[in-house]
């Protein structure tokens, strides 16, 4: 093309006859963060664990029976007889005002978390509370922080901005303190302050460890000294079923330096997608401002659901009922691996939520166990997969939450001869390795 | 600081004794893309109109007349009875199977769009659909093209991915396809390829108009010859009321060229936030990564309740219903129109659809008159917010779905005073202005 020439407007497409009109190839109109997109490993290998006979320990589910049914009917009852109409139309993307207003009264009240309806909006589901933070806090290249082992689905949404992940490693006081003001220094000496540091501090998944109150504090003041925010998801604060309440870390904070979600899917129903966050006015206005532009508001007829649910008294009486049942969970999966593991393995014993965590032998490597258990018909998650560098490759999750208690036993059972079988294979391979490869 | 010299933890953070442990300055914090973010003009204006003798027409609402009240309480009751358990827990991110599945027989049946369930997924809302082209196809500073007027929704998360945006003029074939043509030759000289087209090719909102059936064709080939996608926004589709309805610009792509998205919000009910989008697989693949990052999945319940509604054949019976009402709401206001505005205004009779568009003397200038018609308890949406580059001042966007029969009237008599008081101010201003400043 001649400079002021005739251009054709196929110029730029590197056009070549016969190729307009194929089928359209979309790698030039895919935005770079669209490329950086890839499924969960996770959600890949539980589609092959759905047969019937399949024991699964690998979700992240609660139990049906701990879904409160008739409650629910109910609500939506009176849902049909006061407020259909308003319960049909669009509501206001902040969420429903009562149903704000009787959560932030139940943030005041158990969780000694001083807010007004104002500082509290509805999103659909944790998972967009935290979409809302990396759409609003991280450009490409920033740093966040996370406890390694982490929750995936955070580092999925954080890293779809194209973020980059600083690990600190858990310990049991939830998250390694030393290890954090270490990081945080040297980071420092390279130029990097990090947006924020991500947490799950009561009853972690997939750790199940909880971070103790003297160092939630501390966490509070590191953060101030740096200047990060502390985004705190809290999904299970409401399923401590042993010993004490343990108070956020959003209850310490004074000055609206703590990003705090929690959410209605493990004391009400995932299937409604609710939950809310507590911020400070201004980053609620963003958040705001973020959800017209993604989804306008959230389910408006299972908000009012939920407020009468609240409302009703139903949520306390319904959380009483999931401690109880959780902690027999817990219990029974505990039983069955004293029982059917081999010695040398280890385990937490949490005081609450859904998940435990094992670490096997150094010998054993969970992801290259796997397939081995996929043939015995049994699933967990492999442990490295919570780790932002893949470490840790002796490690794994289990659910307790979902299987009924001779399913618990019985997918146990098979994992411990999954695992010492491994274990074994691993000597003999050891074995060989030590006298050389022609054997004895 | 020395070279090499011992860094304290502050000097990156401009620190000042003091500052650390005051309320938290976000602005450092916030991502590139929040700063973006603003509040919509509409929503801020519309929160005026909430006493209760206000008159607003101008919000987006489906008429509750319009809501299926009964259907849906007995679509419950078999979700209730056949898949509660199921319906209360999680659900697959592409959606509720099943519904995928009616959906995608409803789509060829009705809409003649050739695709099977796996070419579907189901949103949270017509807006997460949009959202998600958003950030799979939008890098900061990308270009797209869309017509002026256009929805502001749209707009807004478009903008929200720093993209910049090219707009066509309306006309009465609802694109300008010569303006079309010279702009994208106007851009390929000056090298920028639109990513895509969006496009709410029936019963527009704001304006009404519909695309006829052979510029559909026409803009699939432009759009095949520049080698952009088109976003088809079509919530309106079952919602035309007079005359033949049109085939989607969807149903006549064979290349995977059109993403096509629609919804229950005006068929069924917003507060239930689902709609669907239609595109080949590939991107289906990378709409269900984002979802996952984004909030996992929409509200199952409300999935279920929708298969049921749409399996149980309550959808067609409640279409018809609801165009027969639309049709009449669009006759009160156009009446009141003729009665109340003057005689040079101009207005779209549209044929289907929730709302019609009103051009007045350009003399009239349509946002500075909206004090006046607050004054009177009368609302309308300014024109000029649906344009990109704020133009057409003397035009205003007016729902008929919404609002009683009565109310329209009275509304539209209201604002034809106001309009009449404006137009003579105006002329007195004119010749105020013509004969100089100390009058007549």
């Amino acid at each position: 093309m001649g400079k002021g020439g005739q251009t054709t407007k196929y110029h730029l497409l590197n056009y070549t006859p016969g190729v307009i009109g194929m089928v359209v190839n979309y790698d030039r109109l895919f935005s770079s963060r669209s490329k950086l997109l890839k499924s969960s490993e996770i959600r890949e290998l539980l589609k092959l664990t759905q047969s019937g006979d399949f024991i699964s320990l690998a979700g992240g589910l609660p139990n049906p029976q701990a879904f409160p049914v008739d409650a629910i009917h109910e609500c939506i009852e009176k849902v049909f007889k006061n407020n259909i109409n308003n319960a049909l139309q669009y509501g206001t993307t902040e969420g429903l005002p009562m149903l704000r207003s009787v959560l932030s009264d139940r943030m005041r009240k158990e969780k000694k978390i001083d807010c007004t309806p104002y500082d509290l909006l509805i999103t659909s589901g944790a998972q967009q509370a935290i979409s809302f933070v990396a759409f609003n806090f991280l450009d490409m290249g920033d740093t966040f922080i996370t406890s390694a082992p982490t929750y995936l689905g955070a580092l999925q949404a954080f890293q779809a901005f194209g973020a980059n992940c600083e690990s600190i490693p858990i310990d049991h006081s939830g998250i390694n303190m030393d290890s954090l003001r270490r990081n945080l220094k040297r980071l420092n000496r390279t130029g990097v302050i990090p947006k924020f540091l991500y947490t799950v501090a009561t009853c972690q998944n997939p750790s199940g460890e909880s971070i103790p109150v003297e160092h939630r504090k501390e966490l509070l003041e590191i953060a101030s000294d740096y200047d990060f925010l502390i985004i705190e998801d809290d999904p299970y604060g409401d399923l401590i079923f042993d010993g004490e309440q343990i108070p956020p870390i959003k209850s310490f904070d004074t000055k609206g330096r703590v990003i705090y979600i929690s959410t209605f899917s493990k004391i009400l129903a995932p299937g409604f997608r609710l939950a809310w966050v507590v911020a400070s006015e201004d980053i609620i206005t963003k958040f705001a401002q973020t959800k017209q532009s993604m989804d306008l508001c959230s389910n408006v007829f299972t908000q009012y659901v939920a407020y009468e649910y609240v409302k009703g008294g139903y949520l306390d009486k319904q959380v009483e009922t999931i401690r109880v049942l959780y902690k027999h969970k817990r219990d029974v999966m505990i039983e069955a691996l004293q029982q059917y593991f081999p010695k040398d393995a280890k385990w937490t014993v949490p005081n609450g939520g859904m998940f435990l965590w094992v670490t096997l032998p150094k010998s054993v490597n969970t992801r290259h166990m796997f397939k081995r258990a996929l043939a015995q018909k049994v699933a967990y998650v492999i442990g490295d997969t919570f780790y932002p560098d893949g470490s840790n490759s002796n490690s794994m999750r289990l659910n307790f939450s979902y299987s009924d208690d001779d399913v618990i036993r019985e997918g146990i059972k098979r994992l411990g001869e999954v695992i010492k079988e491994e274990m074994t294979i691993g000597l003999e391979f050891d074995r060989k390795a030590y006298y050389g490869a022609s054997g004895v």
